[in-house]
């Protein structure tokens, strides 16, 4: 079938497999494997930081960022739809003790006038007795919207109301890449904007597993520790973070291709369901359809030999990636059309 | 000076002192203390419900009841502005492991609709592989809203809503006996709403020390496992629970004078600086007041004997209570209209 | 009938009952509570420290204390048979993020060299990768041992040990009062050792309620936080506060009584059955009485109008206590030594 | 130089390699990959077991399994030496809210009725007031005993002890392999012992990163849910999975081979320094050396191209392992022994 259900499913390419065959490795845990380091070096070095380490997924990788800036009793703002209050678990309280506060809109609606008047950091926080804010934590591209892109003037402006309330600001970059392509800027431009960011390897870039913690070099040594206390050391590493590299150096650019496929699909998909498609929305690599049941239309397409996601009760997503390339976005359009247009009229 | 900063600065009169004084105690730890048994017994009743708690303060009432409906790992829902995210140190994730997640306009804007929508349960939650949200908890009357009151026909559709959803309907009832006599109801009209609440003693009722965890009788025990892990468990509490008994039937009904002097106050106050007060927004016994420095004109209003509370950096809070009678506010207005009108008119 | 289950089912006596109901207070929360604060000075001083800060239970005195000592991944060395592994529902590791490591016999049978050794310290830890250990945490009297003291010289060598080591050295200081009196030293003698303390006032010492965490001024402040993240912060909590002033004011010099009662009751209980009873174990409050069946000697007991408490599946405890005169006591003997004559023969 | 610090400093060979290199892999996040799957379901046949789950680490592996059955609030209860307590940052309680009580002698000196004693289950704990005992937990081979054995026996005997108690009984189970073939047992005969266990991949087996949790259905089930919040969820992890098929077909049964040169190296010390080196002690791939300044011996020992390990401030450790062959053993030897020889004698 072709599994559009998340850039996730993507598979190492044979170039990926011979770079983690022959990768040297040593013991991570002793910071001795060649290949990790290259691998934080250079991704320290392409977002603009000081240090980064390698974690074995995009929700430790947020965990070990946001708790190292946080300690137990203070808050992280966030987005209501944020994946770190929405898909981990609750790991940020579960396992850090630390509380978190959303608000609607923080990547649209938001004046951040308002953003920085929910800031609650020293001196203030102590006067008032509140909870002190230490991290405001932004998600770009955000899942939940479908791979939305933040405004950089936008990223821009919290970054200084963030220095002004002495408050950390990070990124779940999950999707920065993404995010990078689609603004068509350095990551680095994006990067230098935050105090710490996870970034994955195993989603549009294609590698099997990793993900990075980037900051400050006390930032990511406090990102360690926390590490090896979830048991996200890994002993001759190198052999993943091979992967990492080989993504790095040969699939970014072409993160463009599935923004490409991921506009043709919705607007083939609008054609066939003008009101439950929203192509001005898919700027990178999903789309998202409102379906009167989701779970029903899922098991159709998948009938048809398209896997789609749930994002909702209503909502089917679709995310391009890697191993899917003209011919399967086109037979993805072709099963979906269809289907969507055999709906009941949307808002009716 | 005239005290207005908070309902909790009342003293404890002298009825309440000799009931205190005489009041029949026990090992409340082996549960045999029987002037805490029989607040429980009331308190319970006067609610609607199974079963009562006494804790030494509304903090441990509120982690208490949510953490026993709350498993480590899931969510709490709650307002963004609420007491429990605000001023109770992050207690319910640095101590139970628990997930906020806040929405703004919970208790007014946010279309009964959408707050479903963002309910989280078991089996929606489990097949997108998200937090679960195991308790939506609403603040009644809501503090830093100025002691506004939560609208009879909100609550029962949030009931209806949650009860739908699996999820606990917690009240933060700080000062549910401000609500009921706002909205001339007894405390049940508004304790059955719920499944579990934590009320205060210690604030307009004029207890000095001691709250409530009301709910089921699995809940309260549950509630009780938790307050000995916190270090709440009191021996011969008795001595407070006399106070609290004393509070229940003589200090209840009188909660409309503190209504009553919280509007005349606004009333003079909105006279003086027409913008900066909102007298309609003065349903029980807080006014709000904009001013361009908040610490500042606290300062002043001490300076001329009047104490009131910080609300924000713009925010002064007046509270109303027991120890402030007709001539104590009338001395308030006194001095602080001159002082609100000496202000540079608001919003120019 | 006769309650020797324990020294905290004392109630108050008409004296301080008095002294409660003239008792000056304030907001304890925004630390305007003379009577509170004159409790903390006086206890801090009789202590040889800086600071102390009430609170409403040795359970959380103890977390206050600790906490405020141990980081977060940091581990507290305790003795097996402590009070804060045993019976405060692991509130350390629940609410705090705490390890505790236990060593039996830290009170006696261990070398302090090996306890030395077992303190895991920077840089040491940190160079092997250990948890690092915060604190030392001793239980002065023992409560699982019968109220046993520890020596003296043993303690200032632990003081010795653990500065050397950088580590805290608490002391669970529960009945720290009874100690001082079986030493006959003031109890300063023994506060000074320690870094930090909890000591209670509801024990031996007769008030209804609460306890006090002593130590520096700057521990004490991060104590105080973790009050009230816990909710122990009490409004006019100088009611409580001026029962324990009386206490320490006049119940102190009277534990002698009580170590005279429970040797008596010692003395007399060996004599009815020699090998269950060992008077020599009895240095303070407390006699531990080994049977077959520790409920079924307890029923019998309460039968005979006399309270005793479980300590094990065969072991009882028997508290003396402010409100068990001579007579009480003689009544005990009279009818626990035929109950346990009418035992089998120990040993056999 | 010849690296003898741990059995975790083994790269993956050749073979091993290319097993990686050509795994089937699929998204184990979605539970479809297929080479994970096959490798949970040997690891689950081969220790008697219902299920398994794949780890990035041996602590992750010890934290899910424990947490899984491990309420917060209830307690572990492990050797004082335990690697759970000692190297793993206190994640138990850090993260998981959970208590350890450590006992010393737990493998040896403690007479099993003694730890039948001390673990607290209901309805015993609940009647006393206790802490609940919810596991206990060994560790086979024993690391900071030199990679000592349990006696099979003895493990049999704490099998029906904690059945009687109610206790889940855990293996940390990072070398059980060394355990089982030192026993000359099958890994069943181990594995059915325990209700749960965590088993290493990445130690003796010379995989480059892996562990499993191994238990019934419903715990290992309840781990994968922990899994994921820790952020150990991998997704093609198939590439990780596939070098741990490798390592249980080819180097389980060649663990005999560290055995020997374990002896071997055990005597060709204790010839040259015999009161340092104990040859009795070393069961399986481990020989510690008590030394004057172990930081010292170590660097010394580097100079002459052998790296051993730091086990304490006197102590160090020799590990043999898939990576050091006859020869580099006999040099370690050659090196080793002049160095123990030029030492003061020990214990003089
Ligand atoms: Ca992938
Ligand atoms: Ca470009
Ligand atoms: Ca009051
Ligand atoms: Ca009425
Ligand atoms: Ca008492
Ligand atoms: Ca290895």
């Amino acid at each position: 079938p072709v599994d559009l259900r998340s850039d996730t499913v993507t598979r190492p390419t044979p170039g990926m497999r011979r770079a983690m065959a022959e990768a040297e490795v040593g013991d991570d845990v002793y910071r001795e494997d060649p290949t990790v380091r290259e691998l934080e070096e250079q991704a320290a070095a392409l977002l603009g930081h000081e240090a980064a380490l390698f974690v074995p997924s995009g929700t430790m990788g947020n965990f070990c960022a946001l708790r190292a800036g946080a300690p137990v009793g203070t808050e992280v703002v966030a987005d209501t739809d944020a994946h770190i209050v929405t898909y981990e678990l609750g790991g940020l309280a579960a396992l850090g003790g630390v509380q978190t506060r959303t608000l609607s809109g923080l990547a649209d609606t938001l004046d951040p006038a308002d953003i920085a008047a929910q800031l609650r950091a020293f001196p203030v926080a102590h006067n008032y007795n509140m909870v002190r804010t230490s991290v405001l934590a932004v998600e770009n591209t955000r899942a939940r919207a479908g791979g939305r892109v933040w405004p950089l003037e936008r990223l821009d402006r919290l970054r200084l109301i963030t220095e002004d309330a002495g408050v950390v600001l990070h990124c779940d970059g999950a999707r920065l890449w993404n995010a990078a392509v689609a603004l068509d800027v350095p990551p680095r431009r994006l990067g230098e904007i935050f105090g710490t960011l996870s970034v994955c390897l195993s989603k549009g870039l294609g590698a099997p597993v990793g993900s990075l913690v980037v900051g400050g070099a006390e930032h990511v040594e406090r990102a360690r520790e926390w590490r090896k206390r979830l048991g996200g050391g890994m002993r001759q590493a190198g052999v993943l973070a091979a992967a990492g590299l080989y993504a790095l150096r040969h699939h970014l650019d072409r993160l463009a291709d599935d923004h490409r496929h991921a506009a043709a699909l919705a607007a083939t998909l609008a054609d066939a369901a003008p009101r439950r498609v929203h192509p001005e929305r898919t700027e990178t690599n999903m789309v998202l359809v409102d379906v009167p049941d989701a779970a029903a239309f899922c098991a159709q397409a998948a009938d048809g030999g398209v896997l789609v996601g749930l994002a909702g009760p209503t909502t089917i997503r679709i995310v391009t990636h890697l191993d899917a390339d003209d011919t399967a976005i086109r037979r993805a359009g072709d099963v979906l059309a269809p289907l969507l247009n055999a709906l009941p009229p949307a808002g009716s």
